[in-house]
């Protein structure tokens, strides 16, 4: 880990800076790579729609490839989603067969204007690159080259045992509210409370948290510097109650530690690896389809190399985190995440250091938006 | 009564002045009281929501004391209608454990920050003032200093002898077309023309009305000069149509005379004291939500010191009051109100002297918006 | 026919022109005779209420004729249609009883103010010229004084031996986009590809078309220069695929060809004679009710005098016009004209003449709008 960093009040911090990249990155982030849904989807259902951060997309499976082309026939703007696929590689759009070759997204035929159309190789469509990696479709949103994939997902996750369990749901809220939400330490003290996963857990009143970022430059990460379990609060009492089928303060299990690392990358990443003995890694994207909703994907993640450990993990999931980690406790913060007014005044205080170092590393590392376009195929 | 007001033709009277409170006023009125809900129901559900003259608000009663606060943390606008009473006397937050003092609106501790939280003693969610009386919660809306809910609640109300049924319901539409409606005589003649509680009434063509005005100056009441039963239509012929089971003309009763006041104050109120031997008045206000919708709350009054007399009222109030007025009578009023365009131009005629006059007394005698912000709490 | 109009190619034609009318009718031209619902309909229900070129008319059978009003009180704005007929020949505002004559719109009296109210004579509203035609009830929207409603419809319509059978739906959409479609020939090689009327027949994959224009100057008309049943694709192959149920090519029917013309004229009617031994013609309206949505109003018209071949052809449709052609096949053009978005960015292309040629005709032809305001009625 490289050095802590400085632990601006967060008044100033937010005061000091225009953050104009953040500001600008309400409906998403143009440059990177994004998880839309899992590959099996895509390749049983063959075709599927998707926005994403702000456009309107369709999705086929031409064979073994996958497609991504701007869902909107450059003739009528009917959506190309509804077209038929005459011939492999293709597909025409349902009013005048116009032909797109997918790949490139070129128009290959005016199918009712004859073979020598005069608008013959004068038009295109915008096409998206998409790539598969562990078991999901990404897509590229830039109008710069693209990087490669593995630039934008943790690198632990091509390791060769690792065994991906995703959960894709469409919800509403801002994408930079779900992401500041995942980071944020102090949330869990109130809004967790009360969730199953914590009731034969201590969970603190406050702790004091630093961020510290990896060294490689591409995760920030929450530091636990003291953790108070209970505390007294003038003229209101002692706080959290103190509940006796909860482990005893001193010697039981407490949430958070640095063994609990809660860690947040660009574009929108999320990861945090399970206290104790389970063994497995959470992580949750928050892809932005527009400023008002975003694709909250979810994966539990585990490195096992033995059949029966891999199978113990696979109970494990579908008998328990499934039910309490992914619909019990993620379920509150979708419900707060889409009660969080996008672009409403807010007041900082002093926890939301880690909403503060996000924003800065945001504004700081974030791709620049790329006018040159590379990236715009046959389309204007 | 004061002397009878100035009948100008409505057109000359609206011409000829700007009345700017009357215009700005579509949101409604901000410096008074208004009654929200009965206190049985706030009593019972502990906490409810609502929105009032453009604001919304969270209501809790807090032992015997009812208080309201603006909706909304300051430090990510979350609601605080969804928090939690962690201590008595408080409100906390869901997401992060600010906890306001319900009275003060002053956050008393951010929990998930620790007792010595450098916030503390820096932010307040704005309150407002809330009495109850008659049964109801009333809340003031004003930057003013609260006058005396007295002053804002038809005297007779707080007699020891008044019985009061209340009736509240939340309905569109905008709450001066409410209130216009409310003390506009012409369209009793043809709305509620075939309403049932008129079945054996006769309800005359037209009146000859002017407006007089209480001695205080609170009230203003109509006054039928001249009923005329029948009338004779030049090409078109007598209207209404006799019917024998109506009473004759010159014996029968007839609805409206100097009996049956009907008068307006500000800031939404309308009386209605009820003819012949029933012996109650019907109150509505028209609260103001915003400029689409206003809560209807309406009124039964009576005022009888025997039990024989207030059981033979409730009888009344159950069995027919209540059907037969606040639902067969007042749903023709709800109705055309909701169809009443806001902001429409509108061509006013000779009856229309009642909204005039209205619109002249709100002009001159609504208290002024007071930017001194005596009331402002806690909050910024 | 008179000379084959230009060949431009779209894009020219387009860039060349400002076609200021046809940018300004999204909502409709105003100068017009649309037909809006079948006069058996009024007859039965004696009221309706209809939304045409932007304004909320009501419509009322008034005995034997038909008649049209702006549906707003001119007092306070309340619908009109939610009226009631206390005089023959007028209508009475529910709510304070103002009572216009059907015929002028001119107010006949305030009934709640008396028989000598001073606004006797100074109001009215506005009232739309109303004409039944051939089973349909036809509206006049222009400011100008009404042409005969003859010149609005196809002459043809008029013969005594016609029998016109009409279906009207209420679609989302624009009326232009419908329009288009309807005159568009090469969609029909594309999305109608697979409907149930051309099963058995071959659909061309393209041909060379020119639009003529009628003698008279009204019609617009597609003609077929070449048909091409197949062709082959560079880079793709033959389309479209042969299929042993469809008659071989050089012997069998072809859709398409002279006897099958299609034709557009002013404001926004298609005819289509259908081909074979069929013998009867389809049309269609377009009519604007705003720019999000039209009523599509299909007449299937024969003309025959022999009570034989009226029976048979009452079965035909009954049996087989209304389930193939109007719900089978026009419901893929209802689809598609909801899906294509207004105001949106077009690119066109050699096909698109029929679209270039038929907004020229409307910019050069269309009647202006009046603003001598000759229709305006007794309203302002």
């Amino acid at each position: 880990m490289s050095a802590v960093l400085q632990n601006n009040t967060p008044a100033e911090a937010e005061g000091r800076e225009p953050w104009e990249k953040y500001r600008a990155a309400a409906g998403g982030l143009d440059e990177y790579w994004y998880p839309v849904m899992t590959a099996a989807e895509l390749r049983q259902k063959k075709r599927a729609t998707v926005e994403l951060v702000g456009r309107k997309l369709v999705l086929l499976a031409d064979g073994a490839k996958f497609r991504a082309l701007l869902d909107a026939c450059p003739h009528r703007q009917v959506p190309l989603s509804l077209g038929k696929v005459e011939f492999p590689g293709t597909i025409t759009c349902m009013y005048h067969g116009w032909t797109f070759n997918l790949e490139s997204g070129r128009m290959v035929a005016a199918l009712t204007d004859g073979p020598d159309s005069p608008i013959n190789g004068k038009v295109g469509v915008r096409t998206y690159p998409v790539e598969e990696r562990i078991g999901l479709v990404f897509v590229w949103m830039g109008e710069g080259k693209p990087v490669p994939v593995e630039d934008d997902v943790p690198t632990e996750l091509f390791r060769e045992d690792a065994r991906v369990y995703p959960f894709v749901r469409t919800v509403g809220g801002n994408w930079r509210h779900a992401t500041e939400n995942g980071f944020d330490e102090s949330h869990v003290k109130m809004l967790h409370r009360y969730a199953a996963w914590v009731t034969f857990r201590n969970v603190s009143a406050w702790n004091e948290t630093s961020i510290d970022k990896s060294d490689d430059g591409v995760w920030l990460e929450r530091v636990q510097r003291n953790v108070h379990l209970f505390d007294d609060y003038p003229g209101l009492g002692s706080w959290p109650k103190k509940r006796f089928w909860k482990p005893e303060p001193n010697k039981g299990v407490t949430t958070g530690g640095k063994d609990h690392a809660v860690g947040v990358r660009l574009p929108c990443i999320l990861r945090v690896r399970q206290p104790g003995k389970a063994d497995w890694t959470h992580y949750e994207w928050y892809v932005p389809i527009n400023k008002d909703s975003y694709i909250y994907l979810v994966l539990a993640v585990t490195w096992r190399s033995s059949p029966w450990k891999r199978f113990m993990f696979w109970m494990r999931y579908w008998t328990y985190i499934l039910w309490v980690h992914h619909y019990g406790f993620n379920n509150q913060d979708l419900g707060v995440v889409a009660k969080t007014p996008e672009g409403a005044p807010v007041r900082l205080f002093r926890p939301d250091i880690s909403i503060i170092e996000w924003r800065r590393h945001l504004e700081q590392n974030a791709r620049p938006v790329n006018r040159s376009g590379n990236n715009k195929g046959a389309g204007a």
